[in-house]
């Protein structure tokens, strides 16, 4: 066992719970390609868990979000006080306080701001929200930065509470389109014919959500406490709006819009620039619109 | 004045009212490329409307969508018979009922699906939605298709109706959006800190909306009634939803989530792979994101 101090240039054993997941998978390739051993305990090696976590300097917990907290539990009286203990959850106030919980030494909790299906940590995003003696993992994070992963600090509250914004009401804005598109039986076909690029991507964005795995954003979206107080806020004021649109009052309407515009300022524009940039791109991209001919 | 029968090939005289604006200005382009006359009555020359209206062969109205109804209202006598009367407004009952209204011959009623910074007509979207006399109006669908529109049919009801999926409740639901993180006074710049090419083209989608200008999306969300039907149907539903992750209802989700899915079928696969590319793009595009390095 290295003691907290080691050189970062030094090979490390590090056990990755669920290491034969898609994000346990990436982290495994990664970590051997910057020189340390890896080693998987995936749900069946549960029965042979002692050498896998005996003496490994970090266990790294990358299972799904539904079981993080029984993955946890699981760890409790396995490992020394001197070992390291990270998860890379998407949440981060919950599975930190467990951690502490089940475990006297480091703890640390990352949540990688990318899907399963990256190649690479070059140029990724991870959130690094701390847990105990963070020195301890000086080696671990130089790691992920020599991979090239870009580190942002924030407390487990403040990332739970962006999340909520970020990934909660926007993800539950979008199962909630395509359940109402779903409700009225809108003839989607129909509609794509319709639809210019900036409207495709609108409706992509909603479509794409429901090629993906139910229970990966019910475990987002049910997770989060503070994320569930957001979505009641965010129906009550999207009530707001629709009374507004039905009484007809388009001033009060252009009065909010003009509020929101000032206070998204210059990234409102920015936002204009790169998304008129991907309408390019995705003109380029799609085929042929299914317009039929009109015959005069 | 020339036939309905006139051939195509022969230059006509058009007169776009409200020709000064992105839309008209657009359509002056184009109309003058393909080899026809056109003149323009804008806001300021309504004192000399009767040589810009006289003996034209079409009348193009491409007015801002507020402005459409009074607008045509001006034209209630001035035209003869055969001329023809088209308009470009995004919703289409009310403006073709008011224009067979003031006129007694020929009526168009198209709507271009995209916006006044387009360049050229060459692969754009165009809704035909009739009005009278469809055959006096060969020659000028023939000239749109030539210059490479791709020229689709649908009734004026059908036209709204979609319209309300694919604008009004899309652009409201951005709108709302928008207005919830400004309520809840969001950190915007932390959150885009945050935000994983995805969420930010998700954001993007939203804050686009508060670049543009505000009275064309009153005007499209305020003119719909089928829209606001819409909105209120689309509201019931999201309250749904919520109160199913209030009580804690996963299972309830994944089966909603599983029916909408299977009713997308193949076109949420498409759309995953669309808007997978468009995240490539977006990631090149970007600048670094303002990461700030974790010191450990």
């Amino acid at each position: 066992m290295e003691s907290d101090t080691a050189s970062s240039a030094q090979p490390k054993v590090i056990t990755i719970i669920g290491g034969a997941g898609g994000m346990g998978r990436l982290f495994r390739r990664e970590l051997e390609a910057a020189g340390h051993e890896v080693r998987v305990l995936d749900k069946d090696d549960w029965h042979r868990w002692e050498p896998l976590l005996a003496d490994v300097d970090l266990v790294l917990l990358s299972v799904p979000i539904e079981h993080v907290m029984e993955g946890i539990e699981q760890l409790a009286g396995k490992l020394g006080r001197d070992q390291l203990l990270a998860d890379v959850t998407s949440i981060k106030v919950k599975p930190i306080r467990k951690m502490r919980e089940v475990h006297a030494g480091p703890v640390l909790g990352l949540h990688p701001m990318f899907g399963p299906t990256t190649k690479r940590l070059q140029g990724q995003l991870i959130v690094d929200c701390g847990g105990r003696r963070p020195h301890a993992f000086a080696w671990f994070l130089e790691t992920l930065r020599g991979l090239g992963a870009k580190m942002i600090k924030a407390s487990a509250d403040e990332h739970d509470r962006m999340m909520a914004f970020v990934q909660v009401a926007r993800h539950f804005a979008s199962f909630a389109y395509g359940v109402h598109l779903f409700e009225e039986n809108a003839d989607l076909d129909r509609m794509m014919a319709f639809s210019s690029p900036i409207y495709r991507l609108e409706m992509g964005m909603v479509g794409r959500l429901f090629a993906q795995d139910p229970h990966l954003y019910a475990e987002i979206i049910f997770s989060s406490e503070v994320g569930k107080q957001q979505l009641r806020h965010y129906h009550n004021h999207l009530g707001e709006m629709v009374e507004l649109v039905e009484r007809g009052d388009k001033d009060a309407f252009i009065d909010y819009f003009k509020n929101v515009s000032a206070w998204y300022g210059e990234l409102g524009r920015q936002f204009l620039d790169e998304s008129s940039y991907i309408i390019d791109k995705l003109t380029e991209y799609t085929r042929e619109p299914a317009a039929e001919e009109v015959s005069s």
